[in-house]
């Protein structure tokens, strides 16, 4: 992103503290970090006050924080603590209200923070201030997210070619990772899940050196950062001839998706695009097996804001960018997931990920 | 690691507790779950209670918690946030002193376990209680790390052979982790650092399209995780004729390492491990250029404790497994990084990596 852009969202950063009455903003989330201001490090804080943003880091990113943040903060480097830099540089400042994400701070930094701040500063809980800002993608972010899924889905049909019996789990695992950074991908954006017979069961399975054998589902749950965004897709096959059951479990699961996809419209609570899926595999009778949510945002995380999940009351707006993501599990048999990543438009939604998501028997 | 393991660690910290008066203690962080249950899913809290213990977790790791954890404890299984029901569990049970780990628990989390424990329940920092007991390796331990730092030390050879001019930062960092996982290793342990000419000057190098060109410095810093333990290991080399400035530096780090790794013996304060490289360092002009420290611990994790860093007071004791990894970085010229595994013994210490490390010009 060009500084310009980092620029704009910085102002509306200190518009959405000013308008709640906060002097500043303590920013310790890595992705909220590289959203503000492009810095990549592994170690940083970013201080928001009105009249100035300063990135507090070590010496071991000197040079890498002047490249990639150049002229638009100040950075400082020194070896100690950063947030006990920053406690100091707001009291100096006489800072009053100072905001702080409470699920990104810990109960140690917290307190590295009030003793260095002092008596004066008042420490007021602003959760998901930058995350307010990062729900809604641009143009430009979703073209990224476009190149990302684009690459995932190229991987996924790769690898389900690959899929023969006698192949390991953690060899497809090791095939996609390679061929993702072979395209240009920065990493994986999660473990890659591979997933045989009734491991699929497992919706986190983790892959080991389990071989495939005729005849049974194969889970396959990628994802790749590419350009900083996220991609995260599902596909679920069968090697052999698949029962009848199976046939039907899969049906039941892609109408479940088909279901959440068109109930996912600008206005409607996330909750209720849960419900549409869950009601749908309730009807197959199958919605005991659904044991997770239905999806979650993506972007520079691969879970983040909004949550698609039972009850949860935010509205769905034009910008967001979902996994939609139903999947039935049973043990001893196997689980069938079926993930796609989707853009919210104003009057349209369009599924970035092109996979084609057809029950396939191999 | 067999049950028996597990019981034994969970017995350790229950005398811990019970020695500083503590009725349980709240283990949020996933290494230290793992340690203790052998629970790998990435949600989940344990509740260390004198008589009992029990793994809360959400349905996605109901079959995995019980093909984990067996009969080790108690699982508990709900849609809701686990830190609430340990609050609510912790109520009914009426406990008084309960102890967490202020560097692991956000302040949110830490307001949820408050409100939900009620006006009884002291809540108290107990920092590192399972980190104590994770920082002395057992022999089965250090017989996985020796593997996983032998499997370590052939992909570094065989990326070693991979750089020819031409090929891109990104090609070599895919080939790591393909080979990596292909020997086995369940993952890379961070991301690889391959980092060309004076790219290498980052300490923290992410892998770029950038190609090598003839006459540069290439730093490698890779690790993998095999059987839940990590290896860390980096090498310099040259591609072409170094010039003697290069030359020099590379033995001063050499020097640096050698100078740390003899005063790394059981009763030294670790600082002065960390004091050793840089002294050395110091007496050929170059301390100015070592911006980081000098090695960390190594186990479940790639950074764990102790750290040997300046001024540092913990004592090295027999077991631990750190690295030692001093560099030095000039800017627009290029870095030079050192780094192995080491085991302190009784009596010596031994270095579980085994790639050459001696200057090398391809």
């Amino acid at each position: 992103m060009e500084a310009q852009v980092h620029r704009g969202r910085i102002r509306a950063i200190c518009r959405s503290i000013a308008e709640q009455g906060f002097d500043a903003l303590v920013v310790t989330h890595r992705p909220n970090i590289l959203y503000l201001s492009g810095f990549s490090g592994d170690s940083g804080v970013l201080l928001i006050e009105h009249h100035r943003t300063t990135l507090f880091t070590d010496t071991r990113f000197t040079v890498q924080a002047a490249q990639e943040v150049g002229t638009l903060c100040r950075v400082e480097i020194s070896p100690g603590p950063p947030l006990r830099r920053i406690g100091q540089a707001l009291a100096i400042a006489k800072a009053r209200r100072v905001g702080f994400d409470p699920e990104k701070v810990t109960v140690a930094q917290f307190r590295v923070l009030k003793r260095a701040g002092g008596v004066r500063v008042q420490w007021r809980s602003l959760p998901s201030v930058v995350e307010g800002l990062r729900i809604i993608k641009s143009a430009e972010e979703i073209a990224l997210m476009h190149r990302a899924a684009a690459l995932g889905s190229e991987v996924m049909e790769e690898a389900i070619r690959l899929l023969k019996p006698g192949v390991r789990e953690c060899d497809i695992a090791a095939e996609v990772a390679y061929r993702m950074r072979k395209k240009g991908a920065q990493r994986t954006s999660f473990e890659t899940i591979v997933a045989f017979g009734a491991r699929s069961a497992l919706p986190h399975a983790r892959p080991t050196a389990r071989r495939l054998r005729k005849n049974e589902l194969v889970v396959l749950d990628l994802g790749a950062i590419l350009a900083d965004y996220c991609c995260d897709l599902t596909r679920t096959v069968f090697v052999g001839h698949a029962p009848r059951r199976v046939r039907d479990w899969y049906q039941a699961v892609l109408c479940a998706q088909r279901a959440a996809l068109d109930a996912l419209q600008v206005g409607v609570e996330t909750g209720s695009v849960d419900a549409s899926a869950r009601s749908t595999l309730a009807s197959a009778g199958l919605d005991r097996y659904f044991v997770h949510s239905t999806g979650h945002g993506l972007g520079l995380e691969v879970h983040e804001d909004p949550r698609l999940a039972k009850g949860q009351k935010q509205r769905v707006a034009s910008g967001m960018v979902v996994t939609i993501e139903p999947g039935i599990y049973v043990e001893g048999v196997g689980g069938i997931r079926i993930e796609d990543d989707v853009v919210v438009h104003s009057n349209r939604t369009e599924v970035l990920t092109t996979a084609p998501r057809e029950f396939m028997e191999l």
